[in-house]
C-alpha cells in the first residue's frame, strides 16, 4: 500500500502583498503533536463505543486519521506511563517504580525524585535535532529535589523550551472546588505553575482549558515556520471532573461527558489552527490516554468497556487506551488499525521523523511505528510486559495475553457499597488494589491464564494451558530474555525519595493562594 | 431541522433505446426493507465499539444514515421478539409468552400453535395498502397447526407473498454440522424451507447465505415498478456459527467474526442493489437485531458490550439492540440518534410511511417513528415495558430505567466453568435462568432499582430511591395504568400447545433428509 510521497505548499508572507511559497515535504521533519489524556478509558469516546458521549472533534480525528485498537500504556498509573511514554523505556528502567507499590505508585508533592536527569526525552532528542519544543497541561513527573521551590525536576529541565499553565501532579479529587467529594480543596495536592513558578494554589479550574489552549496555540503560531514538537497534556479526565462554563451542561453523559466535550472541543480547536495556517500536511498529531480509567471515582471515572478491568489493573482495561494518528495526506484517512503498539513507541517515532537515530547508550524499548502510521504497516514483532512495580504480572504477545498474576476484579455489589447512593465515593485513603505482590488483591497463574485478544477481547475465555503449550513457553522465554537484560533503575517510589520539605508553597502576592 | 421533500428520478426501460423517467417523491409509499438479525449484540458491531470485529457494509449503513442507541427489542427471546416487531403489540397481548418459562420460551417444532391469525402483521398492513411483500429467513413463529405438514403458521399466511427460504424455527446449536458442538445434527430441530415445502432436513449451511441473498434480491428485482415491503431475517448470528467458504477466516475475530461479515457483506449487496436499480431514495432499510446476544454459547456468542446482560435479561444488554435505518436522501446521513426506540414502533412506522392509519379495533403499542428518522425529532413519550414472561421485570422512561425484578449476571468464574477449556459449551439442556419468578434467578426490588442510562448505562451506579421518589411514583402509575389496559393473550408457549404429532418431516425424494 505504498503512496507517492506528499508534499505540502508551505507559504510566508514577505510583505503585506506578497507571498514566498515553497514546497515542503510532508516527511521532512514534520511537527508532532501528542494530546495526552488523564485516566481516559478505551471506551469513553462515542468512536470507540461509548453510547452517550457526544460525537466530537476527537472522534471526527480518528475519521481523519488512524484509530489504533490495540494501543498499550506503559504503566497502571500516571508517572511511570508518562515518564515511559517520553523516553521510549520501560518504567522499571528509569526508577519509576517502588518496591511497595504504596503509598505511592507516582510521584508526589513531597518527592525529591523525579524522572532522572539522565534519561533523554522526546524533547531533548527533537530539540537537539532542531525542533521547537514545548508543553502545557499535567507533568506529573517530578517538581523539586532540594527545596520547596527548585523546581528541578519540572519539564524545563527535560527539554522543553516553551512550558506554560502546568499541573506539575494530577487534578485530583482532592482539588474538587464544588464540594462534592471534598468540603474545600487540599492546598498541599493542587498546583497550577506557569513555567517553574507557582501560579494558584490550590488552583481553580475556571477557564483552565482555554488557558492551556491559548498558550498551545500561541506556541504553534509562534513556531509555524520551523519543526516543533508540542505536547499538550490534558489535566482531563483525571477525577474530580471540571469543565468551563461553556461546558457544562453540554453531554447527556453528565460531568464527565463535559470534561471529555471540552478536551474534544480544545482538540479540535488546535487541528483547526493547524489547517488555518496549512500546517496540516506537515503535522502528526497523536491523540491517546496515559492507562485506563479510575474504576473508584464512580460516576466520576471513565470506562474501559468492553474491556475487562480498569486503571491500576494489568487486565486489558488498565493498559489498553484510545489512540488515533491524524496526518492529513500521509497517514491514510478513516483506517482502523489492529497492530499491538506502545506509547514508548513514540519517542522512536518521533525520532525517526525527524531524521535521527535513538540514543545507542541506552536500551530502548519503544520502536518506530512510521510503516504502520503510513502504510498499515505490521508494528514490530515483540512483546510486551505488563509490569505492576518491578513486577510483571502479564505479557503481550501478537494476539496472546499471558497473565502470570491478575488483580481482583470488583463485584457490581462491591462497587455499589463503595460508592454509595450518590455514585461520588467517599474517599478514604488507598482504594486501588494496587499492592501487586499479596493476596487477596492479586491470585497467581500457574499455568498462566492465556486469552486470544482477537476472539476474546473481553478476556472472558482463557485458553487451555495444555494444547497452547507452545505459545506459553515462547512468552516464558521473551520473558527471561528480558529479564536477563534488565537493569532496574533507581525505585524512586521508594519511601526514602519522599520528604516534607519539599512541599510547594505559593508566596503571595507572587502567586495566589 | 425541516429539510424539503426529496424526490428520486424513477425510469423504466421502454425499448432497447428509450428510458421513460418519472419523478417518484421519497415518501409516496416508500419501499420499506428490515434486516433482522438473530441474537446479536449491541456490541457486537465495530462501529457499535467491538474492538476486532471488521468494519463492514453494516457499520457503512450506518455511516450513510442514523444509528441508533437507544432501540429496544420487545422480548428477551425469537418467537416473541419478532411477533411484537411484526405485529406493533407486546407480546403477551398476542399470547406469544407462558405461564411457565420453561421448556420455551418460543415456538417449538412440535408447537400446535402460532402467530395468531386474528393479529394483523405489517406485511398483512401493507398489502392492503398496495405494496408488494416477501421474506426470506428466520421465522420461528410457528409451523404447523394440524398436523405434521399444513404448515398454518408459515409467514405466507401471514401477509406475505413471496416467502423463499425459509428457517421455520432457527440455526441452533443443535443444527451444527461441524461436529463442535454436538457430534451430528439433530434433524427433528433444523429445518429449512422454501414456502410453505420443506427442502432439507437437517439443513446444510453450505451457501445459505447467498442462496437467502439471491432471491432477496429477485424480490426487490421483480417488484422494481411498485412499492414493496420485505423482510430479510438472518440465520446469523444464532449459534452454532456458520459461513460460506468466502466468509471462513474473513475475520481476526474467528467463526463469530465470519458469521457477521457474510451478514454484513449480505446487507452491502441488498443495498448496492437499490442503487443500482436507482431505489435508493425510495427505500428505507433498517438493520436491527432481535434482542441480546447469548452469553451461554460463549466464544460462539455474541457481546453485549458496554451494557450488563445478554439475552434472555431485562438488563441493557438483553433488551438494547444495535439498529440503523437508512434511507438516502430522506433519512440524515451519519447521524447518532439517542431516542428511545422500540422495534414495536416499526409496524406504525410501516403503515404510516405507505399512507395508511394503524389498526383502532385493538391495542397498538409501537408508534410511528418518522419524525425521528426524518428529522431527528424526539420520540414518542411513553414508557417501556420489559417483559419476562408475564411478568413486568423493569420499565424504560425516558433516560430512566427501573427494575422491579433483575436477573442474575454470571460471575466470570460461572462462565469459565460452563463454556470449559475450549470456550464451546457443554451444552446441557436448559441454560438460561430463564425462570423469571423464582430466586436464586431472580431478585426482587423494594425499592426498585433506579438507573440515569444517559449517565451510567452500564447501569452500576443505581440511584438512591428517596431522592427521586418522584420518578418511581411516576413509573409505578404507568405501570398500572399499562396494566388495566392489558388483555392477555391465551399463552401460546403453555405445555398444552405442543404435541409430538406436530413434528414437520421430510418426505423423499422431495426433500433432502
Amino acid at each position: 500500500m505504498k503512496r507517492p510521497m506528499q508534499a505540502a505548499l508551505v507559504c510566508f508572507t514577505v510583505t503585506m502583498s506578497q507571498l514566498a511559497c515553497t514546497m515542503r515535504p510532508a516527511l521532512d521533519q514534520p511537527n508532532i503533536i501528542i494530546f495526552l489524556a488523564d485516566d481516559f478509558g478505551y471506551g469513553d469516546l462515542s468512536s470507540y463505543g461509548h453510547p452517550t458521549q457526544e460525537f466530537g472533534p476527537i472522534d471526527q480525528m480518528g475519521r481523519e486519521g488512524m484509530r489504533f485498537t490495540r494501543w498499550y500504556a506503559p504503566s497502571l498509573f500516571c508517572s511511570p506511563s508518562r515518564g515511559a511514554m517520553l523516553t521510549g523505556r520501560y518504567p522499571v528502567r528509569i526508577g519509576l517504580y517502588g518496591e511497595r507499590q504504596l503509598p505511592f505508585p507516582v510521584f508526589a508533592q513531597n518527592s525529591s525524585a523525579g524522572l532522572p536527569k539522565e534519561e533523554i526525552t522526546t524533547a531533548e532528542a527533537l530539540k537537539s535535532l532542531g525542533y521547537a519544543t514545548g508543553m502545557v497541561g499535567k507533568w506529573h513527573l517530578g517538581i523539586n529535589e532540594f527545596n520547596a521551590s527548585d523546581g528541578s525536576h519540572l519539564p524545563k529541565h527535560h527539554g522543553f523550551d516553551f512550558v506554560g499553565t502546568n499541573l506539575p501532579l494530577s487534578n485530583v479529587w482532592r482539588c474538587d472546588l464544588t464540594k462534592t467529594m471534598i468540603p474545600s480543596p487540599d492546598r498541599t495536592s493542587c498546583y497550577l505553575y506557569y513555567g517553574d513558578t507557582i501560579l494558584q494554589q490550590p488552583f481553580s479550574h475556571h477557564n483552565l482549558t482555554s488557558a492551556l489552549l491559548l498558550e498551545a496555540k500561541a506556541f504553534v503560531y509562534d513556531h509555524q515556520h520551523e519543526p516543533f514538537f508540542f505536547y499538550f497534556s490534558f489535566p482531563h479526565t483525571h477525577s474530580n471532573m471540571f469543565s468551563s462554563e461553556a461546558f457544562k451542561n453540554s453531554s447527556r453523559r453528565g460531568v464527565y461527558g463535559d470534561s471529555v466535550n471540552e478536551m474534544s472541543w480544545a482538540v479540535g480547536e488546535m487541528l483547526q489552527l493547524l489547517r488555518d495556517l496549512k500546517l496540516e500536511r506537515n503535522t502528526l498529531a497523536v491523540f491517546l490516554s496515559d492507562h485506563g480509567p479510575e474504576r473508584e471515582m464512580c460516576k466520576e471515572g471513565g470506562v474501559s468497556s468492553p474491556l475487562k478491568g480498569w486503571k491500576g489493573m494489568t487486565w486489558e482495561g488498565g493498559v489498553r487506551v484510545p489512540a488515533i494518528a491524524w496526518w492529513p495526506g500521509t497517514v491514510p484517512a478513516d483506517i482502523t488499525n489492529h497492530q499491538v503498539i506502545s506509547s514508548m513507541d513514540l519517542f522512536s517515532l518521533a525520532i525517526d521523523l525527524a531524521g535521527g537515530t535513538p540514543p545507542t547508550d541506552r536500551i530502548i524499548d519503544g520502536r518506530s511505528i512510521k510503516e504502520v502510521i503510513l502504510h498499515g504497516g505490521r508494528s514490530p514483532d515483540r512483546a510486551l510486559f505488563h509490569y505492576c512495580g518491578k513486577r510483571i504480572m502479564a505479557v503481550q504477545h501478537g494476539k496472546y495475553k499471558v497473565h502470570y498474576y491478575t488483580q481482583e476484579i470488583r463485584t457490581d455489589e462491591s462497587l455499589r457499597a463503595f460508592c454509595g447512593p450518590t455514585g461520588i465515593p467517599d474517599v478514604r485513603g488507598d482504594y486501588y488494589c494496587g499492592d501487586c505482590h499479596s493476596s487477596p488483591c492479586v491470585t497467581t497463574h500457574n499455568p498462566p491464564l492465556l486469552y486470544d485478544l482477537n476472539e476474546d477481547p473481553e478476556e472472558a475465555y482463557p485458553l487451555p494451558a495444555q494444547e497452547h503449550a507452545e505459545v506459553l513457553r515462547e512468552v516464558a522465554r521473551l520473558v527471561s530474555e528480558h529479564e536477563a537484560g534488565m537493569v532496574h533503575g533507581t525505585p524512586l517510589f521508594n519511601d526514602e525519595f519522599f520528604g516534607s520539605s519539599l512541599i510547594p508553597c505559593c508566596n503571595p502576592p507572587y502567586c495566589a493562594c
